[in-house]
């Protein structure tokens, strides 16, 4: 296995134009300054981010004769989809930090949370439209619809147990794959990318993002709170089976801690064995291993592709996504 | 002043166009069926309203050679984009009733109703960009971005006590007049209306939103609970200072009961005397003329256009905005 690498190691191929991203999204800001309040909040979610979505609306771009505008526009507009669905996903959740700094809901309460991330939807669709390309708007209509679809679909799943591996992969396709497609699918419709590379890049979108949702999953078990920026066991506590958690439940269908902790028995302690087990079990390695064969797929999805720096990026990316420790 | 019309009699010349509207709207929550407890919340929701903005968008098309399929489409997304805002206002607000209906989160909980604004954003979306439109595409996410903004000027404005009307009038446009303006441009746009005859409807609908606000404005101090289908005295209790409270403030700057509750002392007492010193002071009355200005503006900017039974339609909704209780 390669040494590991980290996510700015394999985009330094696309820095320039990342560079490009990171100022005209800090120039987002600063147009509403007017409003400071929402500049304010706009400036603290702006900054940061591993820019994976960005980088791959850019990469995706490269194997075409590439419209620099365009392109720049729908990464920033893949970039703000998906932290307008964060800032309501920790709405939901409640949750008090993301990558360990402070939450918008728990710096600026609920109310705001929910009308930044309404705000922020609608600059990446104002964005997305200044494409000028109707295909790509729907893309983006329609991965908002698969977002919110599969995160509605996973909280009517909270707390129940009968829930298969095929709803799983759904929810997971819907909630994270769907913005992978998203962004490699309209960096190379933007650049005149010849239809068969589209349905590659769009292929690579699709698997990465399964691997990319199975390895957070993981994560969640496995990780460290300082890793992940927020508590360990996150999901399992909010009643998210995810699959790491499904294959404890049939492993041990019975007296198994996830159900006792559901029918409210000792929960906490409960979860707790719950995790502990997961651990210990082998069941991590399981998970990894088809993380791993969904990575595997995505890079075989780019064999339709000319060999070049940015394809080189690519295939890199399909073992960060499985090394990755946050 | 003529008799006073419903809002159903106004729309009859264009029911044939409002029952194509309904039953595309039936068939989205259809579409949802193997999905079923997101098919039953679109159920829910999608019966009933009073149908202004797609009888807006209706018969704003009217005049020129209309094109059908992509104006009933508009004029679903626009009810769409509007209750995907009241849903999320209603969670927002812990509002338990809307229209003397339960509310999505007092009958599913905060997570699903933030989700299922969403889901209504991403609907509304593809809706319009199935128009082949990108001015239209255009003109809904600046929408979308003037409500979210201007919803969240009210809420840092909440409890303040320093607002100027002009701060008052952006707050609406941006909450209110742009949804009505999205309705009648794009309306007009879709239909290939000359540009001269498109500004004069993008100027009806400013207008008309403006009235239309601050009547709702006003009902929400005069209208009974049965006629709100909410508590009287909403906005107040919210901290959000609307064209009344702001003149009350005015007239009475000293021991003022708006200012006492703000701080804290007696809140229910000094609401409920705030709210009836601005029934006996004249104050609504002052507040209708405003609102009955922007109507009249509004039946002015029709001038332009060819008289038919639209144009009268659009007239007599602008008496309608001013007279209705509800």
């Amino acid at each position: 296995m390669a040494t590991r690498s980290n996510a700015e190691d394999i985009f330094k191929c696309v820095n320039n134009d990342l560079e490009k991203v990171r100022e005209r999204m800090a120039q987002i800001a600063d147009s509403e300054r007017d409003f400071p309040e929402l500049s304010g909040m706009l400036c603290y979610i702006l900054s940061g981010g591993k820019f994976i979505r960005p980088a791959l609306v850019i990469m995706s771009s490269k194997f075409s004769s590439s419209s620099d505008e365009p392109i720049i526009s729908m990464a920033i507009a893949t970039e703000l989809l998906h932290m307008a669905t964060l800032v309501h996903d920790d709405a939901i959740d409640k949750a008090d930090k993301r990558h360990g700094h402070p939450t918008v809901n728990s710096q600026w309460g609920l109310e705001k949370a929910i009308l930044l991330g309404d705000y922020l939807f609608s600059v990446a669709g104002t964005l997305t439209a200044s494409t000028g390309s109707l295909r790509v708007v729907r893309l983006f209509t329609n991965t908002l619809k698969a977002i919110s679809r599969g995160e509605l679909k996973q909280s009517f799943a909270a707390f129940q147990l009968d829930k298969s591996y095929s709803d799983y992969l759904e929810r997971i396709v819907q909630k994270t794959s769907s913005l992978f497609v998203m962004a490699t699918e309209s960096g190379s419709v933007l650049s005149q990318t010849p239809e068969e590379m589209v349905q590659a890049l769009h292929d690579y979108g699709y698997n990465m993002g399964i691997a990319y949702q199975i390895v957070d999953d993981i994560l969640d078990f496995t990780g460290t709170e300082e890793e992940l920026g927020k508590p360990t066991g996150s999901d399992l506590s909010q009643g998210t089976i995810t699959l790491p958690a499904m294959m404890l439940l049939e492993r041990y269908p019975k007296n198994n801690p996830i159900k006792l902790a559901f029918q409210g028995y000792e929960i906490a302690d409960n979860l707790r064995k719950a995790t502990e087990m997961i651990i210990s079990s082998g069941i991590i390695d399981e998970c990894y291993h088809i993380a791993d064969s969904y990575a595997q797929k995505a890079s075989k999805n780019l064999d339709k592709l000319p060999d070049n720096i940015y394809k080189s990026a690519l295939l890199e990316l399909t073992r960060f996504v499985v090394q990755r420790k946050e």
